[in-house]
């Protein structure tokens, strides 16, 4: 990269790399919750799902260096990476979660699992809404705000669907091994809609800063 | 909010949140520590810690918001939002080992749990005492950093606790569907303690950079 | 501190610190492997780790102190915060496996867990020679960045021998409390190699912008 290049603004990148990434992260959800409905040729969906990973690792890593090396920023250099790092951690504990799945030699879904997912999906929408407006936050902050409420209000229900599903997993008498593959799977689901709850954490800072 | 009360300093008001976070912290970990110690009438007690981290939310929710629109702070802005952080999650955290105390169809409670939680209230205790005196850190950093120290020292204690705890219920062969619950609310608890270590580190670097 | 020791550049000591800092993280790592590879005399080895992790505690305490009240940073404040805390994760959390291989009444090393203490060593040595490069990072940044990019394969390497390590543990129909308790050491020893890719990120960051 040359020294004018280095200088020339090309600071909108930064909106395309959001979008970008939040689209891989509504893809990768989706797939999961199909593999989870519909838990036949697991091989192969969890292959997919791999395969939407890396498609969003390369986004991340090529934003990462452009932060280092463009001297042009819309917002806060500090918040463009946490943004791009925790959207980046939606998708990689998506993907953690579908590979136990593949893994973990499971014989039945449990089904809270799919309600989970769902909620993930309705979230990971929802930060696709927010992201799409940062483009324009000036303009229209409230619609952007709005979409970051629902996310946490989401991450709520996530959060509640998972601690009701340990309880009823400790309560069914179920085998040890099966409970603790599923804690673990159920858990790496939750993290993700955490992660989802603090890329809309930072939006709303980036948004009642610069809006 | 205008331009003219944005440019207002009214900086004072963060430490004003600090420490009514912080009260919330020691409330809620007396809270958890009661319940433990006389495990009755549990849903009423798991409420009422969740109604004390509501008002935690609350407090940080309008701490942040504040944070991203006023132009003057006492201290950098990204220490200050690190602080609200951390302080949040210790009383989160507590919150999260209450309600799996409420939901996990527990018996009896696990005596090395108390101590676990006596040593959280302590650590929040000294919390309360190091955020105060932020305020006056010029006049008098000593004490401040005396009680991060002493937060640093219990987290110690917590951790070892945390492991011989579990090396015990290992040993005592017991039921591994209640090792699993305890390792979860255990953990918590330790993970808590953790936090509140983090806001002593962020506290002292305030004062060594500012006092 | 004097003001006129405070204006003194001596930033230099911040390379120093981190080549103090990857020291203790390679003896430890080389420390927890042979203790997996030759599981006798625990108690003692456990203490050698323990040791150097208390070592490389004084060093980044001393650290963070500096980088609070010098003037003169050789990068970003931030980004020397974060690369500190990363480095010193790493150990802590080496040390954290070995206790509970001192604790948890363990007859028997599983052997994956010995290919993953590898791992980690491999990729101490690699973080070593990284942080070695910061110094000059002007005149060869090729050699930083190739090593920050064989920590990022490492880990994969790492996440994957995880992955493959919990299945079979799952399903060589276990005793459940054995499950429980190498899960969680091979959770620590990996979490360990995530650290050292953060480390890695964090460098490759300072390179590109610096470089």
């Amino acid at each position: 990269m040359t020294m004018l290049e280095k200088l020339m603004p090309k600071s909108d990148d930064f909106f395309s790399d959001f979008e970008a990434q939040a689209a891989t992260v509504v893809e990768g959800a989706k797939l999961l919750k199909l593999l989870l409905e519909d838990f036949t040729d697991v091989p192969r969906k969890c292959q997919a799902i791999k395969d939407v990973e890396h498609k969003a690792d390369d986004i991340t890593h090529r934003a990462f260096a452009r932060l280092h090396t463009q001297f042009i920023t819309p917002f806060d250099r500090a918040e463009i990476h946490r943004l791009l790092s925790r959207i980046d951690d939606v998708l990689d504990l998506a993907d953690a979660a579908a590979e136990r799945l593949g893994l973990y030699d499971i014989d039945q879904v449990l089904p809270e699992a799919r309600d989970l997912a769902a909620v993930l999906v309705a979230q990971a929408l929802k930060m696709e809404e927010a992201v799409k407006g940062l483009r324009n936050m000036k303009r229209d902050p409230g619609t952007i705000l709005e979409a970051c409420k629902e996310m946490n209000v989401l991450e709520n229900q996530a959060d509640h669907l998972t601690r009701t599903t340990m309880a009823k997993l400790f309560k069914r008498g179920n085998d040890p091994l099966t409970v603790i593959k599923w804690k673990e799977i159920i858990d790496l689901i939750e993290t993700a809609t955490d992660r989802a709850e603090d890329v809309a954490n930072v939006i709303e800072g980036v948004v009642l800063e610069h809006a």
